[in-house]
């Protein structure tokens, strides 16, 4: 494979935009990336989409390739959907980085959308249950919060982790979103108010749970010449990891242990040839908080069933061992399944590019993104360096 | 990129399969293509799965990569599920091809599967509407008999084209479909049948659709290297090439010509190094039967506006100047939208490698695979060879 670097980057606002449509958001995060990238479409070779399920949120529309494509002004390249679940964004960087690296595409987009506010079935809760087992969890009535609620209450069961270390994942990644202009839900949350706030599914309460979210993120890879040419501060994707799971969660091995992000992590890291120890920042799949202290200890920051007391001593802080969700992570910023892959990869390049401004990590080199589909069935891991 | 060989194919029944799932029926291709690859399960690096919309088709299952590894016994490996509405199954043909070319990956399984007779939405026809424009198209009342009788319609009026062409067509594919064991409707139709079939969307009648249909199909690819370990006739894939165009089709350049497969063709002649004269086969992409000539003539085999007329002809035919849709196409074998475009491979193996019993064109050696998505937004085609 050839080696591949990002040259662009695009992201819109998230939150609950009424005035903006599926197709409007896409097209805003990839002229964003065009632009920043100094490009002018007819350079581009190809484009992957990530969304998770147009089909059910929106209006029935599925064929996301040529949508997005057309939405961006880019009609006629070769431009697929990669559906992942939540983990859409970061497969579709996948593609796209394996693509460049093949040789068969010099430039191309990876982008990442999706519309949640406007429901066309039941409800959002029904439609992100299709990232989850529909026939044997979905049907008996199980939701998401209550997937990782299982989660939570066996890792707190084998390893004493707590409630109030769970709340202050989401009290440091408020704190690091209220940093970000893009961020869904920009202001600081107090200890207190997370514990105090609605209980959802026991013993996750809202404040542990990331939002419902329109957004959309874009970036432009190219192969390292056409990277060199583009821009002094190309940011090299030095590998990919990804893994499956079982789709239902009563058939994993462990509750509290999150395998496809072990094995993801491993193959990155080996592909890297880097270990944990290299890593300076990460964003990583918070989806609720118990899964911010899953990724923790599954990337090997600390050890497994020790990511509540890691967080609770601030070492995935500002200024700690590994500062992780800089960005605000999808419990600050917002998480609109099919575009968080790529924002991850937006905040990563931001950082590793030192425009991250107040969130900047100093002397920040390598970094990592970790996208999580589902309850654990599929996993992406990037790794990225300034330096080649 | 390195060079890639089909080393493995599997097929289910196409049809209205009641007692057969979703999940079984990609579980039944897969360990059929396993097994005629010879391979174990734990020497597969990767999954692609081609499905359109489970989501709408079925449950609101979505999160296709790891259901479909996890049905297959594959659960652990990088599986993702690539959506290009009815040409899924070639887009996913396309990434499992550049993956094992990128060299990332040495063995990979191409998947595609759809279960259309249960539907969970309206109905089926508003499911396949989000292959089309749901908001510009679908909205106002449009469905895909209706798009394609237009873009008939408009090649009769500029090109003279008759029902009788077109009707030509499907006593073709279900002649050729009576050899198939696979096939949903293996009978011969006379053209009188044709003609006097129930109207669906005028000039369109009831025998110039292709079927709702259950099935599911996956190939196997493997490096050259690891390819002539597996086995001694190797189907090489000598180039993919994929294009898009709006998605809407009152947003075309013309109604009457499919501009998106045009430029795949070329694309994908180009990187082969032959010109459509090296063909000696082809299985094309005929939901309708309009849309069987737009494909001939798209791909070069005859003058744009020379489709009917050739096919008139009989140059489409076994024994003709290029047989097409030796399986029965989707008109008879049944299109089941994922696995389309991985049945196609799979009827180009059994050709190449002199299977194909009574359906078998004499000493193929150069073979095209041509699937498309909605009324021609995405168009992936792919060209085979029997020798490197």
């Amino acid at each position: 494979m050839r080696k591949v670097a990002i040259v662009g980057i695009g992201i819109t606002k998230f939150g609950e935009l009424w005035e903006m449509s599926y197709r409007s958001l896409a097209a805003e995060a990839g002229l964003k990336a065009v632009e920043d990238a100094g490009l002018s479409g007819d350079e581009i070779d190809a484009l992957y989409g990530g969304t998770m399920t147009p089909g059910l949120f929106t209006d029935g529309q599925e064929h996301g390739g040529p949508l997005l494509a057309d939405a961006a002004g880019l009609t006629g390249i070769p431009s697929t959907r990669i559906e992942a679940a939540c983990a859409s964004g970061g497969a579709a960087l996948r593609q796209a980085y394996i693509s460049v690296g093949s040789g068969i595409n010099d430039i191309v987009v990876a982008g990442g959308v999706e519309k949640m506010t406007d429901v066309l079935t039941p409800s959002a809760t029904f439609a992100l249950m299709g990232a989850g087992d529909q026939k044997w969890e979905g049907f008996y009535g199980v939701t998401f919060p209550a997937l990782y609620a299982m989660m939570a209450r066996r890792h707190m069961y084998e390893y004493g982790t707590t409630e109030e270390q769970m709340a202050l994942v989401a009290v440091k990644n408020h704190a690091n979103g209220s940093k970000n202009s893009n961020t869904q839900y920009p202001f600081k949350v107090t200890l207190d108010q997370v514990m105090n706030s609605t209980p959802i599914a026991d013993p996750i309460k809202l404040l542990d749970c990331s939002p419902i979210t329109d957004g959309a993120a874009a970036v432009i890879l190219a192969s390292e010449d056409k990277a060199k040419e583009l821009t002094d501060t190309p940011i090299y994707i030095e590998s990919s990891g990804m893994a499956t799971d079982t789709l239902a969660l009563h058939d994993r091995k462990s509750l509290s242990r999150t395998d496809a992000a072990i094995k993801a992590g491993k193959d990155a890291y080996k592909l890297a040839g880097i270990t944990h120890n290299d890593v300076d920042l990460a964003e990583v799949h918070d989806c609720f908080t118990i899964a911010e202290i899953l990724a923790i200890e599954a990337l090997g920051f600390c050890n497994i069933g020790e990511g509540g007391k890691f967080t609770e001593e601030g070492e995935t802080e500002m200024g700690g061992k590994i500062p992780v969700n800089t960005s605000g992570g999808l419990k600050a910023k917002g998480h609109p399944v099919g575009a968080t892959g790529i924002a991850q990869a937006v905040e990563i390049t931001e950082q590793l590019r030192g425009e991250a401004k107040a969130r900047q990590v100093d002397g920040a080199e390598i970094a990592l993104t970790h996208n999580v589909g589902g309850s654990g069935a599929t996993c992406v891991v990037h790794i990225f360096k300034r330096r080649n």
